[in-house]
């Protein structure tokens, strides 16, 4: 049992429900998605890019490309969205799904929907690889597909 | 030492090339991919689809659209590859990456590329959520982005 406990440390806060139990896997990457949604909706992207790895390992894929590293992509989301002309609008994600994979990584499914001014909105599913790391959980693989 | 091992079988089998050790999660994976591409370069559309977690908890996301089920998967393909001038075409898969995550999943990361007559070449990225099941490992999350 001691063994039980020691090698799966999340086992128990998954089952849920006991006062003053660890947060869920779920209830803590949900913190870290509520955090980016809210730094993007304040124009922060240094705030936004907190939820990824920092690391040259994080990959990004979208439409069929892929991008490689953190610089790569925050860099990548300046020029789609604050460079001139450009703009970060209003995001929300919906359809949440997030599934633990072991006891530190997970896998989510998700909608994300990007509302800009004059009524445009922008869409699509995302895959998110989470994993567990000492400063908390980091998405260190995200595959986006627009709608566009 | 016992504990470790009890609770962790693959991870002696993942340090690799002792004579006798259980097949890693990444040679068996590769296995499962190996088939797939033999399948489909066979035509053989059900022998392919082996490879996918049949459930209808199985999630295919691809250009935005999202697909739930093994059914819904299958009758996809056969509208897309297998309908009145359609074709399979032939397949191949490059720039793998096969992470396990802890010892029953794994996220693999790749490209691929369906070669056409005519000389029509498709091709994109994609990342799939593999689980170890009874019957071996299994494809429960196929996320495709197609580079057209």
């Amino acid at each position: 049992m001691l063994c039980l406990l020691l090698t799966s440390p999340t086992a128990f806060a998954q089952t849920g429900g006991t006062a003053g139990a660890k947060p869920s896997t779920e209830s803590q990457i949900r913190v870290v998605l509520d955090a980016q949604v809210t730094a993007w909706n304040a124009g922060k992207l240094e705030a936004f890019m907190d939820g990824y790895w920092r690391s040259p390992e994080l990959t990004f894929f979208s439409g069929g490309r892929r991008l490689q590293g953190w610089d790569a992509t925050i860099e990548r989301y300046r020029k789609t969205y604050q460079a001139e002309g450009k703009e970060m609008g209003k995001l929300d994600f919906s359809d949440l799904d997030i599934q633990p994979l072991g006891d530190a990584a997970a896998v989510v499914r998700g909608r994300f929907r990007l509302k800009l001014s004059g009524g445009q909105e922008l869409g699509g599913l995302y895959t998110l690889i989470f994993r567990r790391f000492e400063d908390g959980w980091k998405i260190v693989h995200d595959h986006t597909s627009s709608n566009q």
